[in-house]
């Protein structure tokens, strides 16, 4: 089958690969029918990944039909249509029993990163009967790719673990697709402003079309200073980190009012300042999160109910042969306005 | 009156000054008959609490007999046992409606600080009727005197927000009274493990002796790893810095379990390191509080039924004339193993 | 000044009564500007809530402007344009630290009731700093109205209690104005299914209207069925009771799913059979509750930024010499679809 | 292999049976050397439970060896002591993924029910890897028998619904086996009053034994007053009615503060009066509730560190043959004060 492999840093190739097999009895084949790319794959395309070794099939999201069940899968059958989940999950661990998901201890965010992923006319999904979902009749196919990281992303990691609720204030430190998969899932809980903050003026306009009250663009490295302008220095109730660098983790810290909570979804390589010295009795909440996917039934629900449209947040759609042209643009953001490229298989 | 008056950094005496008056309707003059020292009482001394300018009557814990009360106070009356809250709260401003009374807009941690305390035979108590609390009758004084702020500061800042529970592993990093304090609340929700941490090998002893289960001493550098090797590598659930260092919060990173808790407590004065390049995806929470004094009613009911015995936290006591001896005891604390003096004014 | 006043069962009339003044230091005089009328005052016309008693000032909601407050007022002064709330609360009794002001020891649901209420020209307010909001600058008068009782009691006891989520499944049994209110505010959290129950066709259509996703009339004595058939068996997330009849309660009991919740807003008159018989190993969750109004400052948050229309309860319009027909009209609902009548006072 | 049968009501005899075999790969065989009797059993017994027909093997609590597992099953194998949970868990369907294991579409509470018990030499436990719990070095045999199921039911049904806290008021109803697990585990968080409620002196003396700080003999139809006059007519937080009959769950509606819980544990055979007309505004819960189980791993913890002594609970010990003489004393409980009896089987 044809397949996108990561080679080593800046290096990767459409390759001609087996089709995977069953290897243990949880397991399903999934023939893929539409994948798109993560910001993560681009950063295990800088080497930024240790574990995501050369040779791996990329890819973490998708939907597809199932080929093959493990004997001990009951949940699916051959011919299911079925979402996709970032994270594979035994459901049985000590992590799993806490629907903390992203630390399955033989789970996790494995798929293109420690196994072979979803860019490829076929995967191995482990632990099938709790990582895949069935799709429902009439459902969107591509809405649903949202559903397998970015979604469930912005929801656990930024809007939930940020407590946003009617009438909140609510900030966005950085409009790429994740921060915008926040502000979709926050406007589950009706906040009364969203606060869309970015270096670019592009992904705020699209933030604004999306639904934030203001916009601010932090090229000026003064940000924080606006926010607390807008808030009459009251700050915000939930400051949600969507880009995974010191400044950006800075001005959560600015802007979080007393009480607040700052919701980190953003990656990090380094470490950041914590101004304690500031912030030791003001009453707030940090919080980190890899996505735990305990979310999807909900957001399936949701998006079945119309109470969410995630095909916003697609720009782009390539064919899988393309699939090289669809890395370059999904890369280039800042000039192609790539928010999520579906690519399709068939 | 007789008042430890602040003189400015290093310079405290024990002066005659005015007895205080009401000067607002919800005002009650308090006739202090135990008060007591606090480590943030040693900070003051330092010159590091700005709001706190040479002058002031120091001391934010005790109890007393109330004097006199304004037109608008209702909950007491002249003659009424009390005790004090660190804390003075209007209880219908902004953030008092959201119970964070730490945070009160005319309020807040302001006796012994911006306005005079209660190391004094006379304090003028704003804000009487949520600021002061009926003693039970039969209750014991000394006991309460560690209801006024150490208890409560270390169930709500350290326990509460560590989410300490049933069966729950717990770290407490730092044995000062304030850490002990989170101690003898964390024991209300029946943890399994408590591991006490300190560099003083005798306040490591009087941990032990109120139920931690494990003790590190933390002076060679490696109590991270000790914590490790206790929990069989997997952590803590909670972590509660009692210290205000960045050496003790880098502790607390170090030994904090995937979806486990960092409770700070401490005072800090500089920014210290997160490392959020190791934890974004551990999914930890670290919180930040100043005493909100919301648990002093769960507190006194736990107190009568003798479900906490806070006597234990006191070491020494004095009269009231000697209350430089006091604060000399209580500043040499690592020589004369102080940590709680009680001074009595009668 | 002009007055409804309860003279007794079945007995009511517009009378000239004395200009309320200030008995307590917490109090304040509100001229009223806009009331309303509500379900429990045709109850207490019934002769049904003995607190009542014939001479009394009925109305529990309204705006106005503050003409005077007593000396321990602190957060409103003449001239303010001020949200009265149903509940007075004192903000510092055990209850009131619980924020179940609804209990208030000296307080609750009081105005127009045991003490002379708001449909009136003046009302004198307990408990002023606690039971008055101001009005934010360029609200909708008439939007506020609707803010003293009606959506806080549909967000509290029934959409808050009954724990509605993006997703859900929410019945709403009882499609009054009480029932709409909790359907409207139901809409913050973006449940995907809401299925409104009423006996009334043309309330069906309203809910409709208001965001309904499926209609059951009641009258054939097979709704608890036809929601089982709506939701496949499985029954519904949160049953919201917003009659008070045993009949109702009862379709709640037919149609809760396991796991479910459900949540009380009625007021009733007689005992209701509970079927432990068949809830006992349901995992179900019964809530009683009298509005706390504790969510009054989100609710002004959510109507400033937009969130929810209010006005849409909004049928009729009297001035205040009309209240008599008001009532007639309110009374006669079935036939004038009446929801929310407006009376403005000037 | 010998089991004791259930062969229609108050029929039962200890007949041979062929050994169960692995029937599905989740599927875990294992050899029982505890096990115990459940009240349930007695229902059954009475032919109260139809969906448990004349020939099952009762029992549904014990602890033994593992002997063989199916192909899926990851977490035990051969040789390993495991605890066998009361409620079998696929840990994949839509009610485990919300953690709500007794509503399992494949499981829930079967064993000894709607397939064969434990009450044999041989029990075949479906969903291993999520309803057995391997058994930690060094615990008490007898002691993890009370963790099958007594224990996790007060815990969850009673204190956790309950929201038993520190320094709360707490009313069990009903001193039997179940009443005093709500006891003992109700001490985790350590409540200021624990009022236990019961016909039988000598129950209550037990209570007391095991913490209770008051007691109730109900005999004389006032244990309602003689709560509100031990409360000063405010009333309890939290009622554990651990019965199952009307007059039980009656006592619960006198006794409940405002803002408190009502946590049913009981198997009701009728519906019960519930009384709306006096609590529609009390802001009272209502809890029902089938164990999950899910407590399983913090009980562990707390058997562990010595939270908790379940084997207060055991007060008669027989062998496997001895079996009938077991139910014949568990069932006179109130002659031969029997609690839990411990039946071993080798």
């Amino acid at each position: 089958m044809k397949a996108l492999v990561y080679l080593g840093p800046q290096d990767k190739a459409l390759q001609d690969r087996p089709k995977p097999m069953i290897t243990a009895p949880t397991d399903a084949i999934v023939k893929v029918t539409r994948t798109t790319i993560c910001g993560t794959d681009l950063h295990i395309l800088k080497g930024d990944v240790p574990t995501c070794t050369p040779g791996r099939i990329l890819g973490h999201e998708g939907v597809g039909i199932v080929e093959e069940v493990g004997a001990a899968v009951t949940a699916f059958k051959a011919g299911d249509a079925v979402l996709i989940s970032c994270v594979s999950a035994c459901g049985k661990c000590v992590n799993c029993r806490r629907q903390m998901y992203s630390h399955c201890t033989t789970g996790g965010w494995i798929l293109g990163n420690s196994i072979d992923g979803t860019q490829a006319e076929y995967v191995r999904t482990p632990h099938a009967d709790m990582s895949l979902y069935p799709i429902p009749p009439g459902a969107d196919q591509e809405a649903l790719v949202m559903l397998s990281d970015i979604l469930p992303t912005g929801l656990e990691c930024g809007v939930l673990n940020g407590q946003v609720q009617p009438g909140s204030t609510v900030a966005i430190v950085g409009c790429g697709p994740i921060g915008l998969a926040a502000l979709l899932t926050a406007k589950f809980y009706s906040p009364a402003e969203i606060i869309a903050i970015d270096l670019d003026d592009a992904r705020l306009d699209t933030a604004k079309r999306f639904g934030a009250t203001a916009i601010v663009n932090s090229s000026d490295g003064h940000a924080g200073e606006a926010v607390m302008t807008l808030t009459a220095q009251r700050g915000v109730d939930t400051a949600i980190e969507a880009v995974g660098l010191p400044a950006t983790f800075g001005i959560c810290q600015q802007i979080v009012a007393a009480g607040g909570h700052i919701a980190n979804i953003g990656v990090h390589g380094v470490k950041v300042d914590l101004h304690l010295e500031k912030l030791w009795d003001r009453n707030i909440t940090i919080t980190t999160r890899l996505v735990d996917t305990v979310s999807t039934p909900m957001l399936l629900k949701t998006l079945c109910s119309h109470q969410i449209d995630p095909t916003s947040l697609i720009t782009h759609r390539f064919k899988f042969d393309q699939i090289l042209d669809a890395y370059d643009t999904f890369a280039r953001a800042a000039e192609t306005k790539a928010l999520k490229v579906i690519i399709e298989m068939a």
